[in-house]
């Protein structure tokens, strides 16, 4: 199985279009130890040929242009895409938008929990796809599913689970609790090449740790994960926004609470920050914060990265 | 003023990421002659540090990473942003989706005619956009406008009025007339610099040309104009999709109906073809139909073409 991180930014990407934080100024300025990042998307293939997108990003284009497997090859037909399949997470922009640029009348399959289809169906703008070419196949939480798309099994099982998590920005309900957040808005995925069994954890989006993601992935061979904010408090510190992270739905790396502390114990093989938001000091390879999670074992994940499973 | 080209392909870009054509292939494979282009937009400034977008395509985010004057400088507060407005000529995805990479809090304005903003209000997506920071201003036809954005006067007028088109593709009903598209769907924008009172004309879709576009272009010192296709058939001719470019809303550059029939005594002073479906065989710099516009007196855009006017 190939993974192939598309893009490790989160939202926004690294540097965001209107941000002049000292990291975004930094990595305009191609000051050793940053690099840019797109926005949030894995690529995954059990035989190279067929892929699996693991959200689809608002700069697919680009990654695409850096990513030959993903393009067609000379001697295909005259419209073709190694890519069958799109499985989303969530509802956000960075998650979905990339479906816009997936237009042009190519079938592939999307696969995402009932809300967030029921959001991409309440958005005609999503109608450039095809329903005929283009199918949105629900997600059922725990529910091993082998993926296909375009006629063609990919050879991968996806099996996804809730997390702890917010509704999408655009659909937030002030009025209601949790911003009208509903158990299945955030899901995390577990990836499983069917012919191998090899398989590994995605989880970009995670507002808290709890027993179940314990028992989940312990021991587990390889995992993405939330790597959004550094602090809690991050944002609001560097007067970017005056949201907390939980208040975006993501928890912090540092801390009593926070995603280093939770993954301590669980004995996962190769553990790697995703998601990564453009005021997290991780992003600063020279920084305390990323001697930290390294010495912790992590990895932050770069655009372009590729593991083989 | 200055005006620069963000994209001067159509939807899709160029190479479009489905797409195995003679010049998809081509330009992948870095051919000597073909040059990629993102999806259509242009910035315009009168001061170079205030900027209007004409459109906001899906490849925004990309286009700002090569353009310095567009990203926030150095000694700009912590959320910044040069561009202060943008103007929508239709509603297609090509010209609309940019929209979502403006996302983050920032004060702009979006101008675009009554049915585009209609179209955007219908998908929620959209509201990722705060209103109170981003207000949608209805452009009237014919009405000369100052644009502003963000309390700050641009210094340029834009005057919208409509040419012959077609109603974006996801808008379109079946069973309607022309798709239901109405007049007002696909607008032309003439800009001027309100001090110096220098203009030019943008018109990056068209479905025909009428007296009222020979009246309004005659002896115009700039005009960019719809380059979507050569020939009317070449889509199906390369059996890339079985639509013609009027079906499309596009009128072809060839032939007797074409845009350079058309222009032959319009004594335009600098006339320069925009909007480059993947398709085109002027894409090729070694063409014969590359050879024949340029002869005619076009120039064919490229992505960060810079005019002073």
């Amino acid at each position: 199985m190939w993974i192939r991180v598309l893009g490790s930014g989160a939202g926004g990407g690294f540097p965001q279009w209107n941000c002049n934080c000292a990291n975004c100024q930094a990595v305009r300025g191609q000051t050793p130890g940053f690099s840019s990042r797109t926005q949030s998307s894995l690529a995954v293939s059990a035989d190279g040929a067929s892929w699996l997108l693991l959200n689809a990003s608002p700069d697919l284009r680009e990654q695409l242009s850096k990513t030959p497997q993903l393009v067609p090859a000379p001697g295909d037909s005259v419209r073709a895409s190694p890519i069958k399949a799109v499985a989303l997470t969530n509802g956000d922009v960075d998650h979905v938008a990339g479906l816009l640029t997936m237009r042009e009348a190519q079938p592939f399959s999307v696969y995402a929990a009932r809300r967030v289809i029921d959001a991409l169906n309440a958005n005609p703008i999503f109608s450039i796809l095809q329903p005929q070419l283009v199918p949105r196949v629900e997600l059922q939480l725990e529910h091993p599913l082998e993926i296909s798309g375009a006629q063609i099994d990919l050879g991968l099982e996806l099996l996804a689970f809730s997390v702890p998590g917010k509704i999408a920005l655009y659909l937030e309900n002030k009025d209601a609790p949790n911003f009208g957040t509903q158990a299945g808005d955030t899901l995390g995925f577990k990836i499983t090449d069917s012919k191998s069994g090899a398989f590994f954890y995605y989880i970009p989006g995670c507002a808290q740790f709890n027993q179940s993601l314990i028992d989940r992935l312990q021991e587990a061979p390889l995992v993405f994960f939330d790597g959004t904010l550094f602090h809690e408090n991050e944002m609001i510190n560097q007067g970017l926004m005056g949201k907390t992270g939980s208040r975006m739905g993501h928890m912090n790396i540092d801390g009593p609470e926070g995603s280093m502390k939770a993954f301590e114990k669980l004995s996962v093989k190769r553990k790697i920050y995703i998601h990564l938001n453009n005021s997290n000091p991780v992003l600063n390879e020279f920084s305390r914060e990323y001697a930290i999670v390294t010495a912790a074992g992590w990895e932050v994940a770069q655009d372009g990265l590729e593991i083989k499973l």
